[in-house]
C-alpha cells in the first residue's frame, strides 16, 4: 500500500495532467462520441447502473446507455424515486456514484427534492438533464417542457438557476471543445467533494465526437494535499491533548466518516489506538458494531444514560465527520464542549478552538494513528459499555416497537444492507447492534419521507454489485404511499429485497403523529390491501407477502428458512399499535415539540 | 349586469381601499390569527379543498384547516401529485384558485415540478409551505429538511430562490404587521395573473392575532381598467380591419380564453357577431364544441385539410388567448400572416404589428362585440365545416386508435370533464367534439406525463362542486406508473371518476417511442395488474375494474347503464396495439423529430 503523501502526491499529478490536456489541442487521438465519453468516465468510476425516464431530449444519450456493455439502464416509474434510488446506490457502493438522467424540465424538476437529499446529506450524485439543442437554446422557441407564456419570454435558464441550489458544481455542455473537460471537472467536484453535481447534455451535441485521449488519465478521487507544516503541527497539538486527557479518550464517528471515505483509516486508528468508541446516528455501521470497544449510539440527551455519561466525561473526544443535525444530535442536546474536542473533517481539522482549514482527515488520519500508536495500553483500560439489544419479556402478543426491534436485530445476518425510513424506523433501530459488515442506510438529516423506497431500489443493486447480502427495507404504511410504485422496478430486475411494512395506520411513525396532531385526521392515511401490492405489480410468481399480527407469528416468520434466504422479492405487513412509537423517537419528538411550539388559539 | 368599466372601476376601488386600509393602524376590530385570515381569503375565493401533506413544519396551520367549517383538508399520497390535484382543481373550478400545502425543504422540492407546470399554463395555484420560526430562520440551526453541512451553513432560502423561478409573486411571512397585506398581495397577483404564487408560513406566527378588518373588502380579480381614449383607438382599427376583409374573419380560440376567464364574453363575440369559430388544442371547449359556427380544431399543418384551408385563407383572424407552443400549433406551423392577425391577450392586444400594452381583453371583447355587432348577417354566410368524429369501419376487432377516439366521443355526456394525458390520449382526443358544457383538461405545453392523475383528483372535486358529470381520465399505462397512488386518494373521498388505462405496453404512447427509440428497451414498462389495482388501494368495494381487448367488448361496456352511470370508480384497462398512434401525434412526432434530429453515430 502506498503512503497517503505518495497517493495524494499522485492525484495531484494526474489532476495537472489532465488541466494540460485540456490545453493541448490533440490531434489523430482516437475520436469518441460526447455521450460516449460521459460514459467512459462513469465506466471508470465504476457506475454500473443508471437510473431516470425516458424523455423526448435525452433519448439519443439513452441509446448510447442502452448499448453501453457495463452500464445498464434501470428505468423507474418517475424521477423523485429515480433520484432516490441514484443516492441509495451511491451510498452502498462506495468508491462510486450514483447516476440520474431526466429531460428538460418536467423531468429534473421532478427529480430536485431527491438531489437535494444527496446534496443535504453529502451523497456523490451525477444529474444528467437532457436539454433541447444549442440552437433551441439561443432561439428559445416555445417548446412543450418550457415556461413559455403568452408575451413570448421563455426562462430557458429557471432550472439551472433552480439546480444550482442544491449541486455543487454545474456544467452546461454547450461546445465540444471543452465539453470533456467540464464532464472532468464536474465529476471530479462530486467523488472529491462528495456532493451532486449537475451537467445538461444537449440533443445535437450527444454524437459530437472529441478526442478521447483525456480518458486515459483516470479522475483523482483524492483531496488536494494537506500542507505538511501545518499537518505536522497538527499532529503535534493532537498528541499533546492525548498525553493531557492521560488516555482518557472516546472516539465518536460521524456520517462524513463514511461519506468522505475514511471507514478504513478510522478502522485503523480504532484498532491500533484501543480508545473507546461511539457512532452518532448517522454514523451507524461506520464502524463494526460488533468490535468489543464499540459502545453504541451517541445522540445527545437522547442516548442512552450509560453512553451519554462514558461519552460526556471523557477528557477528550476525537470527533470524526461530525455533522450536527437536529436527529443526529438529540435535538442539538450535545454535551461536549469544545475545548474538549478535536473535529476531523474532509478539509478541515478543529483542534478545540483552533480552526485548521485545508487539513483534511484522509491523510491526516493514518498519520494520527501512528503517532498514538503507543498509547494503547491505557487506553485500553477505559471501560465501554456493552452494546447489545435484550429482546424484552412482555405479557401480551402485541407486536410493540420495544419488542420489534431486538427482534429483528436477531434476524441480520453479516453483510446485510439495512434500510430504515426517517422515524420510527431510524430511531427504532438505533438501539440495535447491526452485524459485522452490514450497511446502515438512512436520511436522517434531510429525512424526505418515501425516500427509502426509491432508495432501497438503488442499494440493492450496489450491494449486488459489492458481494453484499440481503436488503431489508423497513417503512411505514404512510411513507410507502408515496414511493411506492418502484416496488415494481425491483420485480422487473429480479431484486429480492424483503420489505416490512409497518403498518400502525397513518403517519404516527413518520414523526408527525408525534411531533403534533395526535388525533387529528390529517395523520389518518386510507389503508391498503398491502399484501396484494406486489402481485398487481408485476409480482405474482417472483414475489411472496404475509401479513403478521403477534409476536408469535413474526418470530415463526423470521425463524423460517426460505424466508431468511430471501430467494424472492418479500413483503412483511407488521401490525403495530397506533400510538406506539420506539423511545428515542418519543424522546425527540418531545425536544422538538418545544422548539417547534404552535401559540395556543 | 354592470358595465365593464363599471366593474373595472369598482375593482379599482376595492384595489384602492385595501392600500388605505394597510397604511392605517386599525385598533378595535375583531382579532384573527394569520393562518385564519389566510383561510379567510381562501374561502373568499371559494376555494373548498387544500391538497398536500402533513409535515412538522405545517402541522398548527393544519390544525386550523382541519377545524375550517368549508375548507377540506384532502390529504395526498405525495406532494408532486398534491400539486397537480390543486392545478386540475383550479382548471375546472372557474373563479377560485387551487392550493397546495407543503412542508419546507423535503415537501415543498417535491412539489415544484407541479408548480412549474401551472406556472408554464398559466393556472392559478397557491403554494403554502410551513416552515421554522422566525426565530429559527434567523439562528439558522441544522434542522432536518435543510442542506447542513459541515461548516454550519445552511442555506434556508435555496427553497424560496428555487420557488422564485416557477411563480410571479412570493410573500415571505415574517412579520404579524405586514402578514394580511402580504397575503392580499399574492392571492391579487394569483387571481389576476393567473400564475402560481407561493407563501410561507413559519411556525411561531400561525396563531399569531391581527385584524380581521381588511377582510371586509373582497379581493378584486379584475384587471387594471384599460385607457378609455388607447381603448377606443383599438375598437376603431378592429373595425376598420373587419370592415376591409368585408367580413371574411374567423375567430380562433386558444387556452388564455379560459385562463383569463372570458369564456361569456367570448360566446357573446361569436353568436352576436356569427364569425365562424375555431380552436386551438389548449382552446378546446372553451366554446362550445356543438356550437352549429364551430369548425373544430387548428393545429397548423396537423390540422385536418379542410380546417387548414378554412383558417389560414381567412382575410382576418381575431385571435383570443393564443399561446403558440409547440404542441399547441402543430410544431409553429401556423400560417397565418400577422398583417391578417388581431391578437387579444389578457394584458396587451396587437393589432396586425401594432402593439397596445395594457388593453386586456377582459374589458375589450364585449366592446368589440357591441361594434361588431352589425355585421352578423354577411359573416354568417362564410361557409364553416362539420365538425364531427364518423366511426371507422374496420374489418378486425382490434382496438386502434383511429376506432377508439371517435367511439368513447359516443360515450361522452354534456358537462363530462374530460382529462386527457400528454401524448396518444391528448392527440386523440382532438378530433372528437366534446358535448355541450363539457370541460376538456390536458397538460399540452408542459406536458408533465403522469399529471393527468393528480389532475384529474382535484378536477373531480370541482366538478361536484360546479355541478358538473362525470369525471373521466385517459391515461396511458407508462403515465398511470408515475403518479398512481393518487388512485387511493379518490377512494378514500369517494370520488367516482372512470379511468380508461390505455395498455399498449410502455411508453408508445408518451411521445417517446414515436419520437425516436421505436424498439429500444427504455420505452419498455413492466406490465401490472391493472383491474387488481384500486382493489389494492382500498377499493375492493366501491371500485369496479374491466380489461377490455376487443372492439365489441369495448362498445359492449359503453353501452352499459350502470358503467355509464359511475356510481363507483372506475378502471377500464383498453389493450391496444403498441405501434399504433393517433394520426395527429403521428404527424407531430415527424415534426419535432426533425427539429430534434441526433446527428447519425
Amino acid at each position: 500500500m502506498s503512503t497517503p503523501q505518495a497517493s495524494s502526491l499522485q492525484a495531484e499529478v494526474d489532476r495537472l495532467r489532465l488541466q494540460v490536456e485540456s490545453l493541448q489541442v490533440k490531434d489523430g487521438s482516437e475520436p469518441i462520441a460526447i455521450g460516449n465519453y460521459l460514459l467512459a468516465r462513469l465506466e471508470q468510476l465504476k457506475v454500473t447502473k443508471m437510473f431516470g425516464l425516458p424523455g423526448d431530449f435525452n433519448l439519443g444519450f439513452l441509446d448510447l446507455v442502452e448499448d453501453h456493455p457495463t452500464i445498464d439502464w434501470v428505468g423507474n416509474c418517475n424521477e423523485l424515486n429515480a433520484a432516490y434510488a441514484a443516492d441509495g446506490y451511491a451510498r452502498v457502493k462506495e468508491h462510486s456514484i450514483g447516476v440520474v438522467l431526466t429531460t428538460f424540465g418536467v423531468g429534473e424538476l421532478s427529480a430536485i427534492n431527491g438531489i437535494a437529499g444527496a446534496f443535504s446529506e453529502m451523497v456523490p450524485v451525477l444529474h444528467i438533464a437532457g436539454v433541447p439543442s444549442t440552437t433551441q437554446q439561443k432561439t428559445k422557441p416555445m417548446l412543450h417542457h418550457t415556461l413559455g407564456d403568452g408575451r413570448q419570454v421563455i426562462l430557458y435558464d429557471a432550472y439551472i438557476k433552480a439546480a444550482e441550489n442544491f449541486s455543487i458544481s454545474q456544467a452546461i455542455i454547450t461546445d465540444k471543445n471543452t465539453a470533456a473537460s467540464e464532464i472532468d471537472r464536474v465529476l471530479t467536484d462530486c467523488i472529491t467533494r462528495a456532493r451532486p453535481v449537475y451537467l445538461t447534455l444537449p440533443t445535437n451535441l450527444v454524437y459530437e465526437k472529441i478526442s478521447s485521449e483525456r480518458l486515459k488519465i483516470p479522475l483523482s478521487r483524492l483531496p488536494p494535499p494537506n500542507d505538511p507544516d501545518v499537518e505536522a503541527f497538527v499532529i503535534d497539538e493532537i498528541a499533546k491533548l492525548v498525553e493531557e486527557a492521560a488516555d482518557d479518550v472516546i472516539i465518536l464517528v460521524d456520517a462524513c466518516a463514511i461519506r468522505h471515505d475514511v471507514r478504513s483509516e478510522v478502522n485503523e486508528l480504532i484498532t491500533k489506538t484501543g480508545f473507546p468508541v461511539y457512532s452518532a446516528p448517522m454514523g451507524k455501521t461506520a464502524v463494526s458494531e460488533n468490535y468489543q470497544r464499540y459502545g453504541g449510539i451517541y445522540v445527545g440527551s437522547i442516548s442512552h444514560p450509560d453512553i451519554k455519561e462514558k461519552v460526556e466525561s471523557a477528557k477528550l473526544i476525537l470527533s470524526i465527520g461530525c455533522l450536527k443535525s437536529d436527529f443526529n444530535t438529540g435535538n442539538f442536546t450535545y454535551s461536549i464542549p469544545t475545548s474538549r474536542t478535536i473535529e476531523f473533517h474532509s478539509d478541515n481539522t478543529k483542534v478545540q478552538y483552533a480552526a485548521f482549514p485545508g487539513i483534511g482527515m484522509k491523510e491526516l488520519l493514518p498519520l494520527v494513528t501512528a503517532r498514538l500508536h503507543a498509547c494503547s495500553a491505557v487506553a485500553r483500560a477505559v471501560p465501554v459499555p456493552d452494546f447489545t439489544a435484550v429482546i424484552p419479556q412482555e405479557d401480551n402478543n402485541v407486536i410493540s416497537q420495544a419488542w420489534f426491534w431486538p427482534r429483528v436485530g436477531r434476524f441480520f445476518q453479516p453483510k446485510d444492507v439495512i434500510v430504515a425510513e426517517t422515524g420510527t424506523s431510524s430511531f427504532g433501530i438505533l438501539d440495535i447492534p447491526l452485524p459485522e459488515k452490514s450497511v446502515f442506510v438512512s436520511q436522517i438529516l434531510w429525512g424526505s419521507i418515501g425516500w427509502t423506497v426509491g432508495s432501497t431500489l438503488g442499494a440493492a443493486f450496489a450491494a449486488r454489485d459489492m458481494g453484499l447480502n440481503r436488503t431489508i427495507l423497513f417503512v411505514g404504511d404512510g411513507s410507502l404511499q408515496l414511493t411506492v410504485q418502484e416496488l415494481s422496478v425491483m420485480l422487473k430486475h429480479g431484486l429480492r429485497p424483503i420489505i416490512f411494512v409497518l403498518n400502525n395506520s397513518g403517519y404516527t411513525i413518520e414523526a408527525s403523529r408525534f411531533l403534533h396532531g395526535k388525533e387529528r385526521k390529517y395523520n389518518d392515511i386510507s389503508n391498503w390491501n398491502w399484501t396484494g401490492l406486489l402481485g398487481v405489480l408485476g409480482g405474482t410468481d417472483v414475489s411472496k407477502s404475509y401479513t403478521v399480527t403477534t409476536k408469535d407469528e413474526l418470530s415463526a416468520l423470521l425463524d423460517t428458512q426460505s424466508f431468511a434466504d430471501a430467494g424472492k422479492i418479500q413483503l412483511v405487513e407488521v401490525m403495530m399499535p397506533k400510538f406506539d412509537a420506539p423511545r428515542a423517537l418519543v424522546q425527540q419528538a418531545e425536544l422538538s415539540g418545544k422548539t417547534n411550539a404552535y401559540v395556543a388559539i
